[in-house]
């Protein structure tokens, strides 16, 4: 028989009632029952139930009765409606069934070490190990389908509004900050490296100068650290850079694409125009540069309410500069000594030296500083904090960035212990004016947040001289949900204002050059204003596609250990491959 | 003023007369003219002629003087009609010009190393250099723009046709074959490494074990090997794999993909259904797997005429099982002998040992062999080689391999110089049923031409134990005026003939499992029946943009020894960096 098919198992429907149809696909389950064996195919479209009756073909029924799981199969049949009781609701292709006049065995296949099927339990290592069965499953291929429909939708969107895709290059130059650089060795260069892109940063710059106006490219990018369990050796950014267009338009653009991607994708509706927040803000109102705003619990600022306190530890805190601050952990008065000695163990891994609380109950104030704490001030934690009786209060005293720290993950912890997070909203926004520089304590000097080619607020530019840590950057983040799903900037592209920076950076002219040298060569040509932004796509992916982990979103990632347990890389190279790029790996590692 | 554009400068007609726009751009070129300063203003989407009347604006005439080219400038201005005599036909905008108000310098400018515009006769070297200012000129700007197109078309054509667009992993494997991998260091693993791919073939492969049935990917590839004219170190690839649809039904889709591409991208039509020509009468009649059919000039086998020849070096080629073909170089009768000289010396480099020649004149048959063939000889090669007065006739006796080689080049040589080949049509085709082996005269074994998964043309498979070198593979090429566009086969799917394989390879069970494990426990788990091709994005460009060489396709493309003339990679690594990697470079390379 033809070993074509021509129709597709899960697009069968009443419509095909009656009509003879060639499938192929895997076996998911095979029954016998009273001599009738039932067969669920899959292909990539779904799953068809296939009977067959030895009466209609006895060549068919010996040869089903083979038949295991995974084995793939042809078959012809013909599409008949399901009587009442045996449909099935939970496959789209339930109303229908096919009997089977024929079937051929294209290949046998061995019996999975784990089931094809959605919510299974099993470890993810042998998931990675036999990813071609993983994916098999319908929850890891509807997302990888997913993924598809993104690109092509961002594609599609980037392009309509003239960003052109241009392939920047994988084998490049380590950058002087590339201490997390992929380097590869050359075999015609010996003794010298490229280094794989961190991003494409540099190159998408010089496509603006050389006037390419819009650029967009959907590409890989490496970063050689340690990995936290949402990073990857590898991942796929959304790179985009744009000239000649206002900073508002090109923001409003980013959210028209997310609105689109939602909506195309998933069905989802999100509101435009997306909150704005400044960094400052946000760190103060959610102690977070990506605050998850599907829900309140904000942190309060308390340290003029308790200027005089009688509680020793907030006194001293204010004397020595720092804050109190709290949230209201809504009805969570109940909570008991030992839950509470928990929330102050977890708030230590961020610096905080204790948590100070108040439960507010039917019988009164309790807490670790309820005998501190005056009528007057009292009153004042009830308006500002909205208490009701059921809350229970966390306080944190201590520098300004262990208390945004402490509070801001405390916030999210509890978030989640209390069920506070709607699970299917999605709540996108701007962080903007993220400052431009930190102070490096080990460098003795000022470092850009960003890189140094980021735009400061043109009237922060003063306080380069005079207070370079206030200076406000043109750099914004897109967040959703508490994920930071990209970040961008305006770039400098005045020769005055960059020589500013670098010299805030403690950089003589020499030392610029001989950082930055292309670049800032290709700057003196015709620079136009510019910026852009890089969006993380696995992490689009995995909060469009609900997933947990960035993995899931990959056809075939690597573990936390940057190992790929498919193929087995990194692995031990020939010592002739070696040899040809005059390296040798040194002794105390090559047993 | 606003730096912010209304329009762009290629877009303005007779439609914007009279209307107020504000423009942003390049100063292409700035004229004195009798006090008038004209502008031509360039931005991504053209030129226009801004002109600056001292007595609209004193202000703007003073700075519209110190404009030097590649200035960044945003204008203000109303849009006028030219009249008659200043029509400039050249440009887009030619009809009207722009009579400025204001002018606000965004940028200086350095005077560039070259002219910004086509057809320049500069160094390369110095282009690519200058990479963002080479960019900035129309034919390399369209060049990507046409990228851009083909790669937009190219995709969502796929999209349309079930493909989903599936990242394969950059850090991968070290292959048995992997002499020209490209080796990246892992800091987290000392003394391993992972590969850059050459191709995503495996991954492809267990995307169909996986189920996805059609799988694409605009992908970069890598090969650390001795660059050619045409060949770069990193390389893009438009990757398709394909399960459960029969051949021609895919190669059917890959012709009307083209087709599309060929008309979206430049207009061309391409008349479909494509030619098809096995491997084997493409050798004999164009000397080449990859003809050029846009002219005719095809290798005519004269063995059988020169039977009983009285020329000695036909009578002995003969004997020892040669061939005596002949090309009819049409009209080059009037070839000197140090033309002809100069073509021996040409075919010499493909192996032949000498260039026999006929040349038919008004006043007879001259030539080298002329007095050694018989009036008989001569009307069969009248006939054979539709010979007409005029005509020069060359022939080379030797192997059949040298035969090919030395005929094939010299055919595409005097299509060349006698200006036979129209450079403005695009004849496709494809070549099919490719020997699947060779022998491997150094290795003393039969190795795959292809990949060792490459499936046999069924009826070939019992030549797999007597004539190996007789077997067809599945395999095919997408030919296009002379250069291989892409390639692809379709893959075993049978354990038994994949083992038959193996074994005409000369690998034991273990050998190949050594070599190909993970692929081949994948292929134990239900594989589909599947293959694909891939096609090289760079040259397909190359062909659609008629440019003369890849890097004219590529941003920021690498020479032929494998540099970035731009960021100067690859380059020495700090000591740090490679004491992470705990690698040394062996000491007679570090001076």
């Amino acid at each position: 028989m033809e070993m074509y098919r021509t129709h597709e198992c899960g697009k069968l429907s009443l419509e095909n009632v009656n009509q003879e149809v060639v499938l192929t696909g895997w076996v998911q389950k095979r029954r016998d029952l009273g001599g009738l064996i039932f067969i669920d195919l899959r292909d990539r479209s779904g799953i068809v139930q296939l009977v067959v009756n030895p009466e209609t073909s006895k060549e068919a029924h010996e040869i089903a009765d083979k038949l295991r799981n995974e084995y793939v199969i042809a078959v012809k049949g013909i599409v008949v409606k399901r009587s009442e009781n045996t449909i099935n609701p939970n496959i789209e292709t339930g109303q229908i069934e096919v009997e089977l006049k024929e079937i051929n065995i294209i290949n046998e296949a061995k019996n999975p070490p784990f089931f094809i099927q959605d919510h299974i339990d099993i470890d993810e290592t042998l998931r990675l190990k036999y990813r071609y069965l993983d994916l098999r499953r319908n929850e890891m291929k509807n997302t990888l389908i997913l993924r598809h429909k993104a690109t092509t939708f961002i594609r599609n969107f980037l392009d309509k509004h003239g960003f052109l895709d241009i392939e920047t290059p994988m084998l490049t130059k380590s950058t002087p900050e590339g201490a997390r650089d992929y380097l590869v060795a050359s075999r015609k260069h010996p003794g010298h490296f490229y280094a794989l892109p961190q991003s494409p940063q540099l190159f998408k710059q010089l496509l603006m100068v050389a006037g390419l106006e819009r650029y967009y490219q959907i590409t890989r990018c490496f970063r050689d650290e340690d990995l936290r369990a949402d990073r990857q050796p590898e991942f796929t950014q959304v790179d985009i850079e744009m000239s000649f267009m206002p900073l508002q338009e090109f923001q409003d653009l980013m959210e028209e694409m997310m609105v689109g991607l939602f909506k195309e994708t998933i069905g989802y509706e999100v509101p435009r125009p997306f909150p704005r927040i400044t960094y400052q803000e946000a760190m103060e109102r959610y102690g977070s540069d990506k605050p998850d705003i599907r829900f309140g619990m904000e942190i309060k600022d308390l340290t003029e309410v308790f200027n005089n306190s009688e509680f020793k530890v907030f006194r001293s805190t204010i004397e020595n500069g720092g804050q109190i601050k709290a949230i209201n952990a809504k009805g969570a008065a109940h909570y008991s000594r030992k839950d509470i000695d928990q929330l102050t163990e977890f708030v230590a891994r961020y610096g905080a030296k204790g948590l100070a609380w108040l439960a507010f109950k039917e019988d009164g104030v309790k807490g670790s500083i309820a005998k501190f704490v005056t009528e007057e001030e009292l009153s004042q934690l009830r308006l500002i904090l909205e208490i009701e009786v059921g809350d229970l209060i966390l306080f944190v005293a201590d520098s300004k960035k262990v208390v945004a720290d402490a509070l801001g993950n405390l916030r999210l912890k509890l978030g989640k212990d209390l069920n506070l997070i709607p699970q299917d909203v999605y709540r996108f926004l701007w962080v903007t004016d993220f400052p431009l520089l930190a102070y490096d304590e080990e460098e003795g000097r000022y470092v850009a947040e960003h890189h140094p080619f980021t735009m400061p607020r043109v009237e922060d530019i003063p306080l380069l001289d005079t207070d370079p840590l206030k200076v406000r950057a043109q750099a914004y983040d897109m967040v959703l949900n508490g994920y930071e799903l990209g970040g961008g900037s305006l770039r400098i592209y005045k020769q005055e204002i960059q020589e500013k920076m670098f010299k805030t950076l403690g950089f003589t002219k020499e030392e610029a050059w001989d950082k930055f040298g292309f670049l800032l060569e290709a700057f003196e040509y015709g620079t136009p204003p510019h910026g852009g932004i890089a969006f993380g796509l696995d992490r689009i992916i995995m909060l469009l596609a609900k997933r947990n982990n960035l993995r899931d979103t990959i056809a075939f990632p690597k573990t936390a250990g940057a190992n790929c347990l498919l193929t087995g890389a990194p692995s031990i190279v020939d010592h002739r491959q070696l040899e040809e790029l005059h390296l040798e790996i040194k002794e105390n590692i090559k047993a």
